[in-house]
């Protein structure tokens, strides 16, 4: 691919100059590559004629914001990688990029002919970058993987809810998510690898081993029971090691407040005006506490709940009691430190309408946030990748438009 | 610090010959840090006299599993850094460390005297990550985080639950993890940087920007309405976008069912043998199983209840149905695919006994998983790195130790 313009996209970011090709679909490897893309690498978004399933799903109405949010700073260009001809004209950009990066299922890019052993052999400084539910090898490398599915199979909905209802998804998509961020760390890590060696990898991540450790308090409460599998404690700590450490009742809504340490314990009681509980045996220290849970819970619940949320904060902010509100979306979304902060940005998205996109979380001292652009219509990059940079001639590219190829 | 031994930590991996001083302490960080040493740095983790906090909780007996899941393949040395002598050490390994890890509250560095600017003077080549509930800058950049508070300020509570339930917690501490992940990735990616640049740089992430985008399919039913704050939707899909989509009960358990289009829609009816369905107008397509969501759980669990968890699974398999069974933890700890892939390994570590630990969920071919150190006692390298790489003599060794220094 000849670099037609004069500065490397990106330029003074970490990743400038990097091409990635992206085959990825829905969050999982588009999260990787668009915070690729917002460190200042240049990202060709392939997708096959249609679009993605999740570009189909915001074209329908359901899923314009996540696309939005997941896809700017790309380029997009459509090809048909089961014709031979799509298959030739990707290779051809393999031999110039730095990065692959796809999340089908195990097996997929093999049968169209360009599996990791078939790009590498064009390109050996290529890294080539695979997320998948289980990994790439195993019993359950075929086990069908989304996010609901891996959350079932990984133990999540297992911790999740309370102790008397069913098991429970955790809302965010985190499966996902977790996938597509260990990926990303996977490609910046054998990016820098290559430096030394000159050798590109295989970098591979399951779904399942991403969110593994984040079960690391349920895990302790597992094994510190001898085995004994732990109930679903609700919004009790995962290893029913603290108290109070509890979501409380407020009179409009509710309050999250966590006593690590006698510290924060009695900077509660100050809170409450019940500094007699100070020299409650029962209460004496966090083990104490825990034996008596219940209690501790009933008493915090019984003052919590005669306050608003913002009197609740005020109270236990100057108490220095950590605490937090329970916010809705809507909250979150105006949140008015991540607007401050340009980790949030009110966008004029030409396709979409006028909606609130992030920026990386993963910032550079020195460097501004990245400028957001919004996503690309499908294929809007087509002549530019296919024509000034493959060098298609005019009619070449119209012939192949014609034949359904890009 | 002098290097002792002839061949680099990790020889052949990605990370080897870098050194990381690790200040951070419970999960955001340490999960960072364990990472680096499981891609092949030396990570020397520089501990307050009596251990951080999630040792101390280690050695109560509560969080043993987790202190040795996440400190696994480091060095333990203790250092006082309120003392000056202790700084003046600390500052020695600065100069030729590669990056320096944190996780304490915004300033705290800075009031010990080793914030970035002190750091990077010492050494211009300095990576200095550091990771925060808020982030460095803006309005809460003081305000109180846990995993728990970011959980509640960053709206995961208010989409995890049933409607008819109060806001629950999800159950894994994502918001630690997604930020110490995230940190990892930004390490990295400076890293590769640094192979260009020649320079160093602060990277910082905060948990409540990590895990904003695992809110997608939230955030999308959050615009599609208009902005009417979504309510939970238990196990249905985040967005209210698909159905079947559900954890529908066996007669032993759990069992997650996922239909994102007419495939597999058609491939569990005939699975349940109702193929005399698919021309009922009220489940045609997408959109309109949707609109008759109560209808289509109703149908689907009457189905699955009568089954084991097992049963379904052969069932929904042998029909290319997606799908998972809810597993619990004991299940998940002994799961036979991630102990095949060595994902997860059975090892007698010498403080905590029998467990399970897991291996870096990143994984490039052609190197084979980082074999497993148990966490090393409370500076069980103390010798090694005052001594060896620092040059300390035995005699000022001893001294600094009476002192209470190292």
């Amino acid at each position: 691919m000849t670099q037609a313009s004069a500065a490397p996209r990106g330029q003074g970011y970490p990743f400038s100059g990097l091409v990635v090709l992206d085959l990825s679909h829905i969050y999982n490897g588009p999260y990787a590559t668009f915070l690729m893309a917002m460190a200042g690498a240049e990202v060709i978004k392939i997708e096959p004629h249609g679009g993605e399933h999740l570009r189909v799903r915001a074209g329908l109405g359901g899923a314009a914001l996540p696309f939005a949010m997941l896809n700017g700073n790309k380029k997009s260009v459509t090809l048909n990688l089961k014709s031979e001809r799509g298959r030739e004209l990707f290779l051809q950009m393999v031999r110039s990029a730095d990065v692959l990066v796809e999340n089908f299922a195990p097996g997929v890019t093999e049968r169209l002919g360009i599996g990791p052993e078939v790009l590498q052999a064009e390109n050996p400084r290529l890294i080539y970058a695979s997320s998948t539910g289980y990994g790439r090898s195993g019993p359950y490398r075929d086990y069908p993987a989304m996010d609901i599915t891996v959350q079932a199979m990984s133990g999540i909905m297992s911790i999740t809810g309370f102790p008397d209802s069913p098991p429970v998804k955790s809302g965010p998509a985190l499966c996902d998510f977790f996938a597509g961020i260990h990926l990303y760390a996977g490609i910046a890590t054998a990016l820098y690898e290559r430096e030394k060696t000159g050798k590109g990898r295989l970098v591979e991540v399951s779904m399942q081993e991403a969110v593994y450790a984040s079960l690391s308090s349920n895990l302790a409460l597992y094994h510190g029971s001898g085995g004994k599998v732990p109930v679903r404690t609700g919004n009790r700590h995962g290893g029913l090691a603290e108290a109070p450490y509890n979501v409380y009742p407020a009179s409009d809504g509710h309050v999250a407040i966590i006593c690590n340490n006698n510290r924060h314990f009695h900077a509660l009681l100050n809170a409450m005006g019940r500094e007699d509980l100070k020299d409650d045996s029962r209460f004496r220290d966090l083990k104490t506490r825990v034996a008596h849970i219940d209690e501790i819970d009933a008493l915090v619940s019984a003052w919590t709940q005669q306050y608003t949320k913002a009197e609740l904060v005020e109270r236990l902010l100057a108490h220095r009691v950590p605490h937090a509100p329970v916010r809705d979306l809507g909250e979150v979304v105006n949140d008015p430190h991540m607007h401050a902060r340009r980790s949030l940005q009110w966008i004029n998205h030409p396709q979409y309408g006028r909606i609130v996109v992030q920026n990386s979380p993963i910032r550079y001292e020195g460097v501004p946030p990245m400028p957001l652009e919004p996503s690309s219509p499908l294929g809007a990059q087509n002549r530019e990748v296919f024509c000034e940079r493959l060098g298609l001639s005019e009619q070449e590219f119209e012939d192949l438009r014609r034949e359904g190829v890009v």
